[in-house]
């Protein structure tokens, strides 16, 4: 039984790096990045936040190669911007895989959020962007039990991190 | 009608570049590198001249793709190795969406390819697979007029070597 890691949070929190690690951790497994695959639309391409049928098709696209995928019998590790309502759409395209799916919401504080932030380049810098999503997950009718808080985590704390996420069943979609 | 534009050639050749080109210059575009597809399988993964099972993934993967974008009034440029009988699996799993496929490989000498080698970066340097390549491709079957000869061209004249891909009908599967 294959499963499906579903890695979200605001911008700048950390989802790349929790990602990669988590897919090397894990012993056969893909790493699908919803940035990388919403930019491979060049041309014509809509910011997704502003268009429903960009991050229709962004999600159809990751849907699609999870099933590849997990077909395959490869684990994969889904790196994203995710509201609980994408999750659940996901969970639902992919019924008849019999796959788990499991939904971690990397956390913090907006204070931190933001120094986390400006750390990274320049060019990768979100600033504001960084509190909208935040606000948008707390709207967004997420269940805590989803949520990972790593205000205290420093990339020490990786491995402990990516154990929780393999391990921890709470984070687990029924 | 929606076109597929699937450029190939041996590594080294200039895929990429002309591949990003010709993306740019298309109103609504995608671009699929099939070595990023590849390497989304990270652990586990076998190398895709070595197993059938991989290379099946990768283009599973890239049909997955290829589909949703052209439901989506998306051309696609597909960027990567791909012999004669990998385009007509594509050209034939398809055929349902009425796109336009064209087939591309860049090619040149032997003497030019290996010089065209040592400009890349050391870590990107293919060496003598560069030739194992261009000798596959030779045993492939592949119809001459796929085939566009890049030996004399330069940086400069890739404007002129897209619009050659864009309107000469020859590249096109019938």
């Amino acid at each position: 039984m294959q499963t499906v890691y579903v890695l979200s949070g605001p911008a700048g929190i950390g989802k790349s790096t929790t990602s990669r690690a988590l897919v090397n951790a894990l012993k056969n497994s893909a790493y699908i990045s919803g940035d990388h695959i919403s930019h491979m639309h060049v041309n014509g391409r809509k910011k997704p936040w502003e268009s429903k049928d960009e991050l229709s098709l962004i999600w159809n696209n990751i849907l699609s190669l999870t099933e590849n995928f997990v077909t395959n019998g490869v684990d994969v590790v889904v790196d994203y911007v995710t509201f609980p309502e994408d999750v659940l759409w996901l969970k639902d395209k992919l019924a008849e895989f019999n796959v788990n799916v499991v939904y971690v919401v990397l956390w913090t504080d907006m204070e931190t959020l933001l120094k986390r932030d400006q750390l990274r380049k320049k060019e990768h810098q979100m600033g504001e962007r960084c509190l909208i999503l935040m606000e948008e997950f707390n709207k967004s009718g997420l269940d805590a039990k989803h949520l990972l808080d790593t205000s205290k985590k420093s990339v020490e704390d990786l491995e402990q991190v990516i154990e929780e996420i393999m391990n921890n069943n709470q984070f687990r979609l029924d």
